[in-house]
């Protein structure tokens, strides 16, 4: 039995087996700052483009009711040219609810005035990472803006039918040698569509991991689709295993995309077996 | 990484990265008959009071959505008087859905004759076991009933507030040393507020240890409430560790009871939580 394991059922149990302590997951759901989280705990939050056919409301409201406080807004939510005032308006109502935007994405950026932009946006909502595609030619000047901002882009990879980034890889090896504000989003969907085995990419480029798109795919291979965590190809707990073997301490971000006109229950699932999962192998 | 997940990976991604395998998830959907599931392997089902708001149908479709298809049907769905027509009607629509009614109950035995009707009952059906809750001077009658049917009997804790059952030992001091058809279905969820750790119930009780009612309490005490797998206070790593230990080939059947009106989210969160245990525990 792990000590934290130990710990939680001899202060629930205690001598007379009636000490009481907060559920475990009220614990959670009740710390909203990411900043009071105990850096060592991997958190689990919500890619936004989960909730593409939902409103705002709506997807704070799934997020609470399956306990998840950690979203990574999509700009269907929020969009990028909105004024301040729109900003404050929506990030406080995240805040209101609960919800920790943590990342902004995943946004793409094909030209110079995308990259100005995306930046420029992420500094008026306080967030300091996005989470982001540039095209090749733009990778120079988003490393300037990361620099000049203090705000991080982690690349994101999107399987075999992205020119830009379909593996892991494809992003690392174009951001390891640059400002360390570079860094990399991997999806682990994409990836093993594109024969890139996640816990294997987790560790190889651990040093430029700052965020991650995790889902379950039918197959390892270009056609695999969407599917509950657990009933896919990929191997959680080994997944797992390799966050832990290289101390991330980031957040696990869920992106579910089936049923996305109902995706609650299976959202649910997904965020049951991926906690499940992270409990039984700390 | 153990022997299946390495042959899950390998399949999956074989040499090419393109080499194919069904889905997990969907390998267990087709699965319907639990003669056909791997007797090593430990069985996820649901415990028929979680649909006690919704008709047979709703609660299928429920089960195929959370794709878990092993039942013990409770009598709101199958009424205990019901005709051999309206059995075999119900039995039929389970197995049409793909949902394997692999035990009945909880049924409440508080007369000779509630005995006699929940045992005929279940030879109506075909199902092998109930789970049930005889009066401590109706134990020897129902014994007897074991033997005469060849249907099994596991009796339920249900908590401190029970006035038979609260806690498993409840249960096994009194049917320890009768037939090897006389065992128990342990609540966990009772059982922690019961003051009785679960992860040790199953250790100590396992010879008799014929089912599982799988659910989380906020707190270890009498006024402990259901709440989602994961979120309360029972340690399920440990609790899945004692099953492997004791080669427990049954079912675990999850019991959901918060949000009854509106029972899929959480349920299949805690159906989540539990087979990502489960595939970490291996």
């Amino acid at each position: 039995m792990s000590s934290r394991r130990n710990f939680i059922q001899q202060t629930a149990l205690g001598l007379t087996g009636a000490i009481v302590l907060p559920a475990k997951g009220n614990a959670a759901i009740n710390n909203f700052n990411d900043q009071l989280a105990p850096a060592s705990e991997i958190q689990v939050g919500i890619a936004g483009y989960s909730f593409v056919k939902f409103n705002l409301e709506q997807s704070l409201s799934m997020m609470k009711r399956i306990g998840v406080n950690q979203l990574s807004l999509k700009d269907f939510h929020l969009p990028q040219y909105s004024t301040q005032e729109q900003i404050d308006k929506v990030m406080n109502a995240c805040k209101n609810a609960g919800i920790n935007v943590y990342a902004l994405g995943v946004i793409y950026m094909k030209s110079k005035e995308a990259v100005d932009t995306a930046f420029a946006y992420a500094q008026k909502t306080g967030v300091n990472m996005i989470v982001g595609v540039p095209n090749y030619d733009l990778i120079t000047y988003a490393e300037e803006q990361v620099k000049k901002y203090g705000i991080k882009l982690a690349i994101h990879n999107h399987g075999p039918e992205d020119a830009l980034y379909p593996a892991p890889k494809d992003v690392y090896d174009r951001i390891k040698n640059l400002d360390a504000g570079m860094g990399m989003c991997i999806d682990i969907g994409h990836s093993m569509r594109a024969g890139s085995i996640p816990e294997k990419a987790i560790r190889d480029f651990k040093t430029r991991l700052f965020d991650l798109h995790i889902k379950d795919v039918s197959v390892a291979a270009k056609d695999g689709k969407a599917i509950e965590i657990g009933r896919g190809v990929i191997d959680f707990p080994e997944v797992v295993e390799s966050l832990r073997k290289i101390n991330f301490k980031g957040v696990c971000s869920i992106e579910f995309e089936k049923d996305m006109t109902d995706p609650l229950p299976g959202m649910a699932e997904s965020v049951g077996y991926f906690k499940g999962v992270l409990a039984a192998e700390e």
